[in-house]
């Protein structure tokens, strides 16, 4: 490019666009349609600030990616595969391109998953396909392989997706600007710096352990204050449940008042690039309004429950016993509440830090450290701080019910479930 | 209320909401629909981080207001009529519930205005309205004089709406906070420190000039930097096209494949507060991605241009001089494009600071000073600063057109465009 | 006071001053000479921006105290001893008024406290005793015991000195401000709206837990990366062996070019409060700056060390073995290097968070969470990352030495050396 | 360098080292005595977080120069000399280095100049010397003309000074953060991306301009919000006074218990490189310290009021009348308190901005703006704002006095103050 392009971040304060295939990329339809998917799906109805949309995580991943690419440059690492620049670049900013609409709630609902979607817009024809193929002919493939964590070189995929990636580095940072909490902020420029590739890897250097253990303490809080926060849940069960729902009205032979075609490729299971593409959060809100007068009566509720953010209460279950499920249903059923619909137990679960244990399915490739004579370690055998984090299984099970529910139990039914509850 | 209720906020950190009525409030419908309004409109094609909403925009200046009202009750200023402080709160709260989606551009072309929505969801069969009521049959009515700046204490109405007000000191800081510019940062805790009620308006203790200077220069910078950026106005301008285009092909007949009832409402002038509150901007897009569809080729494509973010490029005409135009008009119509609906003049215009003229019509009521001496001296008598800012007239006129309507020129249709802007 | 007095501080924007007793206290000269210690030793050789004072720190103290008290009022606790207000305040101003300059390495020469010397200087001939008694004939008694943890109340005992205290929440975030490092910015806001008072303490509600353990974390990571700091471990163990050196130099009768008063009776300890408050760390740094031309050499070479940051090398050993020093101090021997000023082994060591174990010496009282049944529990039983980090043993031993002995060693001394460190 | 080196920077996050010259001057003694001096003077009495020295400041220059000249070298101007990078580094980093203690008092007094003495250090038998000769002999000869703007290149002098330079870039950013006032942050990573080398010039693309309004604006804010503090005044004033009357004393054979050679040097206006180097403000206060004990009580009763910060208090006289003067000067007498050491008429004053008057003396470069046809314009010319506030003539006669005169003064004497001031 002539001269490079800026956008103005409030997290990275600039995003510098410096290659014309980047330029165009966001040019994209595809890619302009992340501004109408929100990053955090139902995170605003808790965070009210957290309505920052796919299109500037993608562009903060790919700023980062940049950052540790000209880093890597500066220092002249032999290690680092310079041919592979622009690719890192692209599939950085466009590893999110598939992401429907309230991903979470969505992907659960019609088992459709955000990463395959990626890779057929990319493979398919579209415009991105079409900037992608200006580089090379197989360009697109080598794209959607780093994406899909095919690609040969693990370096390239270690970049967008690994313990310490890219990803993880611009969304923790942008979630905490956006929704006002401060556990997000790491020192992101310490970590650019004691990062390192080595052998075909990402690893960092041993100095730099404590800018590391920093970043997983991060995404520990994040997780648990944030991502797994009970009325984000709360709001993500309730469309998940209005999905459930529709599908099965439609199924029955419901007729929709509103029922476009994307959704309904969806409902049929018959979905197409072309239809993906024109599902978007605003398309769904829309959807949503146009339900909350249908006249089935639970999905209308519903609809209305997330539009007016009436979401369903939550109570904790500690310890939780799998009976006490059985007898809050029947409770519910005898309150005339279908509790198909309006109960749910949930029991959100993540690990802050994967030690690496090889053989197992899903493993994790850990973080590694190099010291100065070039040892590779795994940072949990010389950081006391990530050893005790790593493997915590934490975690609570909550009861989600509605609101009215407690009032139509009568005293005696009151007096059940708190005796169910305290196990 | 038992226990204040907070909310995190990006901006203040955190809302405490105090009082049972400000909670019941914003747990209605029609305020839970700020959240699907945008607090800049279209500036989210210019600033990305430009996401944020009417809803967290209104906590804010409720939650500026209480902190004014706060200083105040704790300062025990006799000129601070204490009985008027849930009818702030609520006015500052509610003050842009009317905002429809795009607003700037919806209200150009159908000639509404948001202020007058607010007082009709105030005053309608609405949720808001029941809550009002519950504090005393004339509140609803109170809270709407307010807002409409008829009530009689100009103290309360200066808080909400002035030209150093609750509404301001928000949307400064938050619209800087969003996009990410840091130009709107003045220091509001000194600006809360220095401000008191005094013989029935909100003055400012000679003492603070420095931080009003202050914020009066965020808002010039704000103005010229973020709110009146070229890309938005050109995105403010497709959408005005479209809803011109819109009106008219209905008015001629045509028929649409989807057209909402809001929608119809808005275009026959018929608009009821039931209807006004499904518009949102969730509707609006799905509108456009549906008539981006459309058989008529300008609705078309003026919807996919607003869509895919490719909006009319400008170019500065300065001077300007009125037969610029004329002979524009010609030369883009001899190209086989219709200027009534991609040609557009802008002229983008304010004033940092309005010197008060009493007498002359739309007065401004003019920051004072007041000194150890109780004297009230106008701003702009003491500070050189504002003196030099007040005033200012400033702005370009910008002519925006579509990309390829160059292409069409031909050489020697480009050699007169350049003659024409050269003045 | 006629009107709140304001301090800005870019750590809590504004210090609020609102009692005549406390304006009083900040301008005697006892406190004002707080500007004249630097709040971090010596870190400001390592930190270039930890140049700030105990000055700052002490206001910041005061401030967080202040807005823990004017929440417990508001919230009108009955747990809260109202009538303390005054005396928690001023304790908190002045709990580091003893600090001398170069705390940590005076007092392990000279082994003086600097807690004692708060006590002294309240207690003595002063200005602050002077103000302090116009509240009341025992009020400095009460500020001292409260300082000195003798206070029948614990609940103002803690407020100033406890795991969770005001002072901890004010150094965290100024040393995390000045330095740069971006580790001790927790919540404070959140940490101050979850405390309360209960039964003569103050614990937390259960819903704040997550807000302790950022709290912890930030402690955590200060020690390490800050406070532990090799290289201000090194400018602290050169100062020590300059105090050593100095001190037997002056006992075998040697005669110093410079040598003031205050100094004198430090060495001869027989130090005065009126001595005690003319020490400070200007005065320090012009003696060493004397002292480096002094005609000892080991004295003058430490001196001229410390003033142009020329500090001592170190290395880690691990694991450490205790015959590894005798073997060196031979090897530095050799070298013609006397190890009793050139050579100090250093193992740093903290606790984030000390488990209460009743009975045990030096028992820290725990951080109490409260539920909603006002139950208490010491809060390692419910987090899991408190759980995980407490008690953590952490550190390994430094050896401190002097850059040119390496070269001293010749090249079978260096091969004996490094089979030391091996272990 | 093997290996870049950075410092941890509150202000730029980071400071990077990247050439042995640069390291090696950073560890000269010469260098490190900066850490000995405060950045801001006595504004630490008025901002109490105003303790940052002179050391992180010119490392922050350094930084900013960097910063710039490595955007220069990633676009490949060609109007950039790129032979001369290092001399830009190295001049960035040490033209401060002739700053003594309190400048500002110490040159009004003694009639030194710092910069002279930068150049003196900088040529004189110094580590610095010796490091820059390491480059080439002239290099010393380059780096003081460069500092002393006698240096061939323009480009190169107005990198380190001009209206538009990296000290000021550097100091308005460090001294906003340590106030912690908000004034004084700009963009300044956008001011970086729009300037550029232009014949032999640094100019600023329009599209900066905006950039610059701002940055203009900060530098305007913070001289009359924190460098024209009138309490920091009263602080400049009361050590200049004791200079004054300390020089006087010493001349008249008066004989001081503490006069350290480097002070009598200064005396006997027989100064050496040498003897400066030990002036710092560690020295200044220590003497301050003895001082405040001598028998002369002037002397001692100025030494005392600096020390404890009982400084002059001010009032303001406006309109100012040079008569005014006068006649306090004979209150000030007929009270029995000596004008010469307790009275002071004090008028601050400064551009923000300063249009070029070619042909007037001490001109000053403008800030030019090029256009994208390379046409080069002064600021004020394009913007508003700029010519708004360029040679805004501003300040007010401020009268410093003891505080105890107006007691002294008797009822009618009060009246005539009174009427004095009233003018």
């Amino acid at each position: 490019m002539q001269e490079e392009k800026v956008f103005k971040d409030p997290v990275h304060k600039y995003i510098y666009v410096q290659d014309r295939t980047i330029w165009d990329l966001i040019n994209t339809q595809e890619f302009q349609r992340l501004r109408r998917i929100r990053q955090l799906g139902t995170s605003y109805l808790t965070f009210h600030g957290a309505e920052h949309s796919r299109f500037s995580h993608s562009l903060g991943v790919y700023e980062v990616t940049r950052k540790i690419i000209s880093q890597f440059e500066r220092n002249q690492y032999e290690d680092w595969p310079q041919e592979e620049r622009l690719l890192c670049l692209c599939a950085a900013l466009l590893h999110d391109l598939g992401h429907g609409p309230f991903s979470h709630s969505i992907e659960k609902a019609f088992r459709t998953h955000h990463e395959d979607w990626t890779c057929r817009i990319v493979l398919g024809d579209t415009e991105v396909n079409r900037v992608l193929r200006r580089v090379s002919d197989d360009f697109p493939q080598q794209v959607a392989g780093v994406i899909c964590k095919t690609y040969h070189k693990p370096i390239v995929v270690g970049l967008v997706s690994s313990q310490l990636d890219a990803d993880r580095m611009d969304y923790l940072l942008r979630d905490a600007y956006f929704t006002g909490v401060n556990y997000g902020t790491f020192d992101l420029e310490r970590i650019l710096r004691v990062i390192r590739p080595y052998k075909g890897r990402i690893v960092v250097k041993e100095s730099g352990m404590h800018a590391v253990e920093d970043y997983l303490m991060s995404r520990y809080q994040m997780y648990w204050q944030v991502y797994f926060h009970p009325v984000t849940r709360s709001a993500e069960i309730v469309l998940s449940k209005i999905f459930e729902r529709a599908k099965e009205l439609y199924e029955e032979g419901y007729r929709y008042q509103f029922m476009p075609n994307p959704l309904q490729a969806l409902f049929e299971n018959r979905m197409t690039v072309e239809n993906y593409l024109l599902l978007d959060e605003a398309l769904m809100q829309t959807v949503l309004a146009f339900w909350s007068g249908e006249a089935d009566p639970v999905l209308a509720d519903l609809c209305s429950r997330f539009l007016h953010r009436r979401l369903l209460k939550f109570m904790v279950l500690e310890p939780y016993e799998p009976q006490m499920l059985h007898r809050t249903v029947e409770l519910m059923e005898r309150a005339g509440i279908d509790p198909a619909y309006y109960l749910e137990i949930d029991f959100p679960s993540d690990l802050a830090y994967d030690v690496y244990r090889p053989g197992e399915s899903d493993e994790k490739l850990p973080i590694l450290l190099v010291d100065a004579g070039d040892q590779l370690t795994e940072i949990s055998h010389k950081s006391d701080i990530v050893r005790s984090i790593s493997n915590l299984q934490l975690g609570k099970h909550h009861l989600y019910y509605p609101d009215e529910w407690i009032g139509k139990l009568g005293l005696s039914g009151e007096a059940e479930l708190r005796s169910i509850i305290a196990g």
